[in-house]
């Protein structure tokens, strides 16, 4: 393992994070067929040396352009994913861009257009799809015939207290969406994913119930992105979906979950118990219902639980062994796009109704 | 208590079953302003003296028209619940009509108009309302301020076998409708009743997964119901509904659940688990989840569990008091009127629709 | 079905409107060989009529003697146990006694040989083998090899406010024990029976917290009884047990439950969720965890709950089917007897301790 | 920050892997008075740089001597701990010793006396006391009033299936003990860590269930630990305690559950789920039962999950924090000898016991 791969991280929120915790650790728990090195860090909130970084830059168009950068990460808001990821596709750099892909279908056309044709490698950074047990998971529904029912949620109470300030995730111009775009993404992937299959045609709502909130100035602001959505789906295969986010579910605090059903059994995934599944096997006896499954990381212990962090890790080795491989890692740039054209057809297809006479 | 109500009962089906063991059993558990006679039974497959009545009649014309009939308890196929209900009614019978109140919005509405001016009384059977844990249920949510999220389900697992044979419930000149009117029907019912609220608006689509099914005689027959239900809805007070049917759930066995998610907090019913509620509390602590109430009855003892039969049983002493009161009961035939009109919305919203482009 | 089996039930608490009820319906439910008759109540917060039966007694006494009597059903306190029995077999009355059998140890040597002799059959009332559910653990275990674990316990709520005050359960006089014999007697019973084994050596100790109860004077009163009991066991084929009683868990309304582990997987009951069943098959997969099976009632409905009356109209079932077969029904007095000597030698063990050195 | 702690870390198995990972991550979650520095490994199975060291030892004799060594991390089996603790106490270094302790009573004293009197600070790692869920149960249960009920198991699949081969865990002379040590030492740690209380007196029994298991060469050899143990335990504020651990769980992967129930409510910790506890409240409503609340990490996100590895990287903190300000790390090496002889007073409690008659 003479190779390495050099990582600049764009962000030192959150996610920038999670993200440089994961290069700097996956290859202590993988043998990887390159070494990331922690190379640029950009951001204003945190020094390079806080997060094992060698490097800082305060402008995302330098770091993309320098010689010790093969693999640029991008985790910064949505309004500045297609810049960034168009400027280092084009500086020929291979590119992680966290989800949602952009903030419109233009922006993510315009990325999947560039990925499609540069050298790099370019991935989206669906980070769950990553865990062992959604890995188990998708195996097993593959294994479950026609899948008949899909039901997808991402609920959490981020914005139940009324008195919640205004954010960047609330303003339409930064985020571009609300609970669409930040938690309906994750749904929507995951959901397709574990189907295996693609949403051929929804149709469904979008809400916001807190018209204004305070402004971090005090000032009360238009809150431009939707607080909730609710919308029903159709697979390509044929199965119906059901799928709701939101930020008002008092209680639930990141609660992604994915439910299949299938001619043989059923399979559900819930974030809130990262490293279980439920499944009903296709055993045919009524009665008989879900089991818990835990299902262990083959890279740590057996039986114990991996946390939030490991998602990002194991997103890193398989990007790492995709670039190695001069592979195409998934979900790529055109998944992104897909997502967000089911995304897009949620938000225009409101209006399309019955109403119930009195 | 010198005043009796005698009780005609139509239907010896599981339905018959389940309403002659409350009408035998209410007055051991609750003191009744009248004393229920079991008077006559309708119905091929059991004789009046195995659930205990004291009179049998093969038609029930000649039920409905007899002297010893206060009340007719209908409880056969929904093809027969309209021509039934009006005769008692003309015939000035109290009326308790099974669910769906009837196959088309047509006769749900000759049967409403029908109740609005006949002496009886006439109530329609969503008994799942009666569990003592629906109506702390419905308490709680009313102090919780505005709801935001509505979801309903009922899924069950009658037809995940595609072996599984034709019966009546699959054919749409008998039942009307299949996982719409069956299950959807208390899903749409036991969620208007909890949000205190009613559904102004839906969209969604219906689907009949396997197209033909081996008739009683073993001949191929097309299904001519619904298979599964899925829609959106919105409420009143602007709530986002999401709601499912399905009789192809493997691993659920009678999966009725009901969340409501308001401002303050968070209340789950789960027919699976009819003795509890699942309750998030408005305290305002994040992180705080769900707790685990058990709701007993107070007419029967503290912490143990209650069984389905139940439902009837307290559905029973609502109607006789109700009768007694002169009062008119709920969910009249306006109410199930209205869970009609709201299912034959869904149906006939398919189509309203935006696909994805590839 | 001309034969019929005429009841006396004495006690006219909770438990006999339990029992009277299982009289009432057992009949509507089963096909028997004999129909139940509810002849003649014995006491003094119901009229006869109240619970559906012919007549009345003040006197226990002459309860056991009337002709009218096939089968005297004892749902009085502990410490009238054994003088009912005795004169009721005496009498060649058939006897149902409630749980636990007697008082003392004493008392129930002498009932069970006076069974033993008698012309009349005697069941002890540990209705919670009835539920389908534990039927269908029991025969799970079975499948399962060697038992080696046994988890036990009963935990309720009913003494953990301090304030609560004195009633006939806490009184030695009256009730024997505390939640030794109210409660920990069921898990053992329930226990044995699942795990188709015998205790053969226990070690363990009992407690009372409040040592003195406001009495229904106000007075301070000494509690008498045990308020919490908790022992390991062994049994006869080498398995392990935990057992554990309180009436100071708070949270636990009827909080029975019995773990079996064995070689080959795992088997819960808990009566929080009476018709359901955790199962871990013995598929020889590690990770793969409990399955919630729902265990349906055969005499009602698939897939609805049933309640804890149900149990006792099993065990009236099971009881007029042995009573019209000859059959010594199961359990007998010597299984209550077993019970009890299990439960004394916990009481007796206390002091068999190891001290921990500071 | 210009302190460095210089950390060796003894043992490359499993546990060395994780101390590892605790050390390379603890700085870059908390802001600490110190930074660790990986500089030492000695260990067969892997390489220094494998996990992140600087130089490497094969004798732990030469690692506790050198000087780039302020603290000496004990992750070998249970036999090697005495003598490296004692070594690297004499040679003035910190210690961190993996639990349990020793493999007997005399070498925990020796060790604690050592301890007492050394320059070097020592802590005892039972790590699970540094998941934020249970910091916070602690703290509630300290508010809860006195504690009633006390309940800890850790159950595990390790050896359910019979044909598992020997290995260093299942040998006396290496491991000392079987479930005791290994898993029940956990179990009481953490049960008298949250009832704030230390266990007084016990009785109880060991198990052996298969005598012989393959050893490494195929031959039949002697298992010399126990696979299970149960006992029940008294606490100084007088609470009832039952306790259990066995390897013959099936379905258990790293079943470690301790419930506390108190006058004013209870707190329920399972490592199966362990960014949740399950919480009573003192609200003194009957009926109202546990919420599942989720314990987020203060330093790292709110909502999601984290993994095992934190329990490390949070007791690495601890005991950083700990030597920077000269105060006894917790748990200390006289908290682990606590422990030991509490297992020892199981161990040999065996015996006494109340036969049942037959």
């Amino acid at each position: 393992m003479n190779q390495v791969i050099r990582v600049g991280v764009i962000g030192t929120g959150f996610m920038g994070r999670a993200h440089a915790h994961a290069w700097r650790n996956v290859g202590h728990f993988f043998d990887l067929p390159a070494r990331p090195v922690l190379s640029v860090l950009c951001g204003r909130t945190l020094t390079a040396p806080a997060l094992g970084f060698a490097a800082h830059e305060n402008d995302w168009r330098r770091l993309v352009e320098r010689d010790d950068v093969d693999l640029v990460d991008i985790c910064s808001p949505g309004a500045t994913h297609a810049p960034i990821a168009l400027a280092a596709l084009r500086a020929g750099k291979h590119v992680l861009c966290e989800k949602p892909l952009a903030n419109t279908v233009e922006e993510a056309e315009a990325m999947t257009e560039a990925a499609a044709s540069a050298p790099g490698l370019a991935m989206v950074g669906f980070n769950f799809r990553r865990l062992p047990a959604v890995a188990a998971a998708r195996e097993l529904v593959a294994g479950l015939g026609r899948v008949r029912h899909v039901r997808g949620s991402y609920l959490n109470d981020m914005l139940a207290d009324p008195a919640t300030p205004m954010a960047w995730r609330l303003r339409a111009g930064e985020a571009g969406s609300g609970a669409l775009g930040d938690l309906a993404s994750h749904a929507v992937d995951l959901a397709q994913h574990l189907a295996g299959d693609l949403i051929t045609g929804v149709s469904g709502l979008t809400e916001t119930f807190v018209a204004e909130r305070p402004s971090e100035e005090g000032r009360p602001e238009k809150v431009t992105v939707d607080d909730a959505t609710a919308f029903v789906a159709r697979f390509g295969g044929g199965a119906l979906g059901v799928f709701e986010a939101s930020r008002y579910a008092p209680g639930r605090a990141e609660g992604l979950r994915v439910e299949i059903d299938a001619e043989g059994g059923s399979v559900i995934f819930d974030l809130g118990s990262p490293n279980d599944l439920l499944v009903l096997g296709g055993d045919g006896v009524r009665g008989d219902g879900f089991r818990k499954v835990r299902v262990s990381d083959p890279a740590w212990w057996y039986g114990h639980a991996i946390g939030y962090e490991h998602t990002f890790v194991h997103q890193a080795r398989d990007l790492v062994e995709a670039i190695c491989a001069g592979r195409r890692p998934e979900p790529s740039f055109a998944g992104g796009l897909r997502v967000q054209r089911v995304l897009e057809a949620v938000a225009s297809s409101a209006g399309q109704w019955r109403e119930i006479p009195r």
